[in-house]
């Protein structure tokens, strides 16, 4: 039976903004662009500011005051802040108002990793910033009193994904040390609780083994946004969806992370045709 | 402290070989992409004969052979077999024998999978082959005797996932319609057994809800070849990796399909600088 054309509903046009204090946040924006392929986003990245987490609250507040009413203006109708960070500092204790719904990294990753512990113990690895905040305490407490949180900073990870570098013995080496405590704290879930880890994924599954599930907040944020725009009949249908980039930094260093974390995108003329297939 | 250069370490510097019938099979490339960002990809996709799923076992046994021997000329260290149907039929019962080793979708995703249940019911969803095949429920019976698997074939989402159609209303119905007998039998993991799925996570997390854990063969089998590279001394460390696009039938089309799946890669004249931040 083939695929009818779609029917006309009613759609909400408008772009889906998305906010980091870097290139980070592109796992939400690309796991956005899987879900949603119909749907426009307007991506914010504060390289010449970030990374937010050696900042004060306060100031952390007001650049993400600042972006979410610049992206609100860029006629946003949803704002992701896919920044660990912006999150913990606004829309936790103490929210801010915004004028447009913000919807942040922490909660949807928690959702999801208390519901499927099989033994009341998860971990999650952050920044610095994001573990001393305590906020993912707070938001494991708030959802599911039972389950004990496991937190342990990896101050270098970051610097580790941008470098390139998340495979070699080195690697191996020094993620297994910082995550020997939660591997001794028997966590059969561990929560990647900063959008640059899921470039991470092979050596933390490597080091921890097939028994921890790794929740990526990259990926259930996205479902999340997809069950908002659902729900609230905001949808987009927009026919080849083009995204918009914009980084308060250097854009050339800017796009050259960003091809990484995006992935290479395909032209007709790449794509080559076999010859005689040998047998 | 600074990121050191990494050390020099053995490596193996030749491409992974990654193949399916069509299209679905980039979701695996590029989740490879995502972990092994130093690593070269040869994917194959063989849309003058695909889909597989129809075709009978024995003519899925040669074109997979022939596939193999190709990327093994293309001296590829590994080959991934991406694609559901060809694992069934040439990794499973009566495994082909190969003179390079082959990773299948299916072990991997059912591995987690059965590790991952809390309720002992996990559901699979494929195409109308892969279901038919039985492979997933012989997998499930040798990896795991207690857990009880439910299986649903869902014929058309393949062509709703090429087709860009992943989030309108008709299809959260279509979804809700076809994944309705998983929901009643009361599965909490579903293992996406088709390498399109991913593309459909939104709406399948949707429908089944957050208590149910979504296990995708992409991202699972892409763990398993990074850890049988580490295990096996095979990582590659390519600086700036290329990777080859080859497919049988017309490369306009693959392309056009390749762009969804791989999603957009940046460049620098892409990214915008926000002028002055509206406050």
């Amino acid at each position: 039976m083939p695929i009818e054309p779609r029917q006309p509903t009613p759609t909400d046009q408008r772009p889906i903004g998305v906010f980091d204090s870097g290139v980070g946040g592109l796992t939400v924006a690309r796991a956005l662009m899987d879900l949603l392929p119909d749907e426009r986003i307007v991506y914010f990245g504060d390289t010449a500011r970030g990374p937010y987490g050696p900042r004060d609250l306060r100031q952390v507040r007001e650049y993400t005051a600042q972006i979410v009413a610049w992206l609100a203006a860029q006629d946003a109708k949803l704002v992701v802040a896919a920044c660990n960070t912006a999150t913990a500092a606004t829309l936790e204790t103490n929210p801010l108002q915004f004028d447009v719904p913000v919807v942040g990294v922490i909660a949807a990753a928690v959702d999801t990793a208390v519901r499927s512990t099989r033994n009341g113990r998860v971990g999650v690895i952050g920044t610095q910033g994001t573990i001393m905040s305590g906020a993912y305490e707070r938001a494991v407490a708030a959802a599911a009193p039972d389950v004990k949180l496991f937190s342990q900073a990896c101050p270098r990870f970051v610097q580790l994904v941008e470098a390139g570098r998340t495979t070699d013995a080195d690697v191996l080496v020094e993620v297994a040390d910082q995550l020997a405590p939660l591997a001794a704290a028997g966590v059969d879930t561990l929560i990647l609780g900063c959008t640059h880890y899921p470039l991470m994924t092979g050596v933390l599954s490597y080091v921890m083994g097939p028994d921890v599930l790794l929740v990526s907040s990259a990926e259930e944020t996205a479902r999340r946004v997809f069950g908002r725009l659902v729900d609230g009949g905001l949808l987009a249908h927009v026919a080849s969806a083009e995204h918009r980039f914009v980084a308060s930094g250097d854009p050339g260093v800017f796009a050259g992370l960003a091809t990484r974390f995006l992935g290479p995108r395909l032209s007709v003329v790449d794509v080559e045709h076999p010859g005689k297939l040998a047998t």
